[in-house]
């Protein structure tokens, strides 16, 4: 599809600032910038960018000031930003949605499919499954017995749901996410084998969850797994049996968080946490990346580093001494030198 | 499926204590009880709970004396954790079990599947593929050519099994698996290009293993790699090509084993460990989530912690002192001026 | 396929010693000989196992004199690492390859599909894609509309990629590749809900890429996140969006690199490494295992250690003081003792 810069701008309640006519197709970054591409200027550390670039038209600030001279069409708006942002959504939305029912596929016979659904060839909906309204089913989709899923949800191709879990409406599951596999639970036995437990719970995703490439969240040995509304995992984490995730908590990618852990709301952990099980985490607590939590914490927005983790700023302190131990070592060695000339030794 | 207290307490020969005739359809735990299901009450500090569940049924042990008023029905058993386990266990084989042959799936003609086996839709079973009896392949398996399934393992929807790989019996292997891809090697060239080194071997999954969701097991460079019977394996494990994982050991999710480490039996490792390559690990080693193991062990039912792991205790007390080198820094600036002053500096 | 003493020595221009027409149908370690296989001694270290393989056939140096009697067929050659190497290329080169199309699959009418393809059943093609000569599509994969695939590619079963991504020539997919998943965008919003930022920019593999099974790439917010000719990467990594990988660069399994981060060439990264966002390494850097790089790497050819990283020299210094620390720690309380004495405390 092509722009105009006039009609961008319009929508924008913007004003061009050079030629009202120049065509866009897409969006690049400012210093990417190619002929037929919209880009924008909002941190004033990028400005001399817009001076080389190849963009046909860039979004500012209305108070832009150029100091060079400007190859490119500017639109002027109150927040180049935001404004990038709007149109971003506006171009998402614009795209040909996909809708209807690819053929192979397999519907049960039981199965209820709401309104205005997409069901990609070989994607997969089992007996009893509830499908909501303007979901999004792709190609390779699995979907087990008693399913349900809310309306406008999005299952991109791979994702596989176990029987009997509930997604919420407005979710986006990304590909190879298996939401439902069995919790890893075993009793040992007396001769060192392992008894698989049954795990007859589910998962429940909330509302406005999103879920990333190939990450795995296990059913509960009873009850559920709960991800609460606006709840984001990044790719390839690992969210055990039992876990519950408190709303609109954000996750990034390689992330574990053991059984039964109780995470609060309003959370931010970095990548390649490890969370160990049955403890609780309080709302709005934040870890650094690659740290490890072993137990609980009760302080709503507490700051957690390391391995085993605890307070950010004496962690910060330690790790500074700890990459000074050499330095320290010469030290101690000195005055244990000194300390024996004193003594007359 | 509904349950009568009686019925369920006749089947694990103990006591009802209260209405004979109430229904269950499910279970929950005691503190989520709701009406129709059953709860089990094992740890007395999870007593309190029995007064305020909603759970029309609890299982209790033989002894439990109630301190106040019980609304549930309960029944009386030898030992309450064990009985629920059997009611798990009966619960989920009394589940409808799926078998035949859906369509539209892909068996090659030259493959031969055993008796009772369950080919779910978008399956895929490649050229003299042996399939066992009892066998359960869930929709968008991939069977490679040569690959061999042993009777009543279960292939979850998405499982994928490369050419010339070995399935043992009684295996589970959750969505997402990928048994034998290629390994990771490569021959630096000249000109700081690769070249791939062919990964002709395969993966043998001996009986009674359990693979977790998007498990990695990739194929030796020749001969195997080798997962003897009763291992499990959690999610997101990677497993590098001539990899021999030991008997009945256990594994928790996101650990990484690097290619040709022998792994003991009856070990029992943390989440997001990590193995270095060509090391070999004694029987019933444990080790810390988060530890990386950097030299082989060769003492049995060591406990290992830290990255580069030593010994449990010695890392306990290291971390310790890690956590108190800013006062351990002040002792020592003190010191120093001490001796300075001594020494009439 | 069987192949015969005499003849491998021919294409190999070795020379037998033994019998010429002793028959092989495949390779195995030299440890783990078996009758009719073939296996290569190129380490000293590894002799003694020539006296006790059961293979038939083994490649040995041209100057290798043996100790004791050897059972097995001898082919001598100039170098037998690298002879092998050549024997695996002609094993794989030499087992039939998958061609044609397979049914039934789903192949949109506007994708445009090269010569001497194959295309799996239950494989998806989307809108606009294209296709190029010798590609190998296996049973699952999913092509989005607009994604164009190199010459020689194989996508093994089950690789989704995600709309307009570009995948170059002669590369390989494993099992479970997502490419083009939504990178992990959110704006927060003032009533601590987060607003997704569209993900409108793409993913593109350069030649001779090779990707692990499990790994995924998120496509770029604006632009592309892009991997150049020659890079490696093994399993379940992640590759947030906007990332760029340099040529030849190899990474092991488990590791993450966070958004924007621009990664040198010919890196090599150990297993479970994190690279925080918004960073830039140089060329030639190689990181430890377990590591975590939190600030840019200038400097071509640095190696790190730690989470978070420094030099790797310095690192080992302080993680063996780590380890005394209880023994400093006795030491500082000694010396305290001491100096009171001193005083006349």
């Amino acid at each position: 599809m092509e722009f105009r810069a006039q009609d961008i701008a319009e929508f924008l309640k913007g004003e061009v600032d050079g030629n009202p006519d120049v065509l866009v197709t897409t969006v690049s970054k400012i210093e990417e910038g190619r002929p037929g591409t919209l880009s924008f200027l909002a941190n004033p550390k990028y400005e001399h960018y817009i001076y080389q670039t190849k963009s046909s038209i860039v979004l500012v600030n209305r108070d832009f000031t150029p100091e060079h001279e400007v190859a490119a069409t500017l639109i002027r708006v109150e927040d180049a930003y935001q404004a990038m942002a709007s149109l971003l959504e506006m171009y998402e939305q614009s795209k040909p949605q996909r809708v209807g029912i690819e053929d192979p596929s397999f519907i049960s016979k039981s199965a209820s499919v709401g309104e205005n659904v997409y069901v990609g060839a070989f994607a997969y909906i089992g007996s009893n499954a509830k499908i909501g309204n303007n979901v999004k089913i792709y190609p390779h989709v699995y979907i087990g017995e008693n399913v349900v899923v809310g309306d406008n949800t999005v299952l991109n191709s791979g994702v596989k749901i176990y029987e009997s879990c509930r997604i919420g409406a407005n979710c986006i599951l990304h590909s190879g996410v298996v939401i439902g596999s069995d919790g890893f639970g075993f009793a040992p036995q007396s001769d060192n084998n392992y008894k698989k437990v049954p795990q007859v719970g589910n998962v429940v995703l909330e509302d406005n969850v999103e879920i990333g490439a190939n990450t795995c969240i296990d059913r509960a040995t009873m009850g559920s797994t709960i991800i609460r509304h606006g709840v984001k995992l990044d790719n390839l984490i690992q969210v055990a049996h039992n876990v519950e995730i408190g709303a609109n908590t954000v996750i990034a990618a390689q992330t574990g968080v053991a059984g039964s852990a109780k995470i609060g709301e309003n959370c931010m952990f970095g990548g390649q946490v490890g969370i160990v099980g049955h403890l609780s985490i309080a709302n709005g607590v934040r870890i650094a990346a690659q740290s490890g939590i072993n137990s609980t914490v009760k302080k709503e927005g507490t700051v957690l580093q390391g391995s085993p983790a605890f307070d950010y700023t004496p962690y910060q302190k330690s790790y500074v001494l700890f990459k000074n131990l050499p330095k320290m070592r010469t030290q101690l060695m000195e005055l244990e030198r000194t300390v024996k000339e004193l003594k007359g030794e």
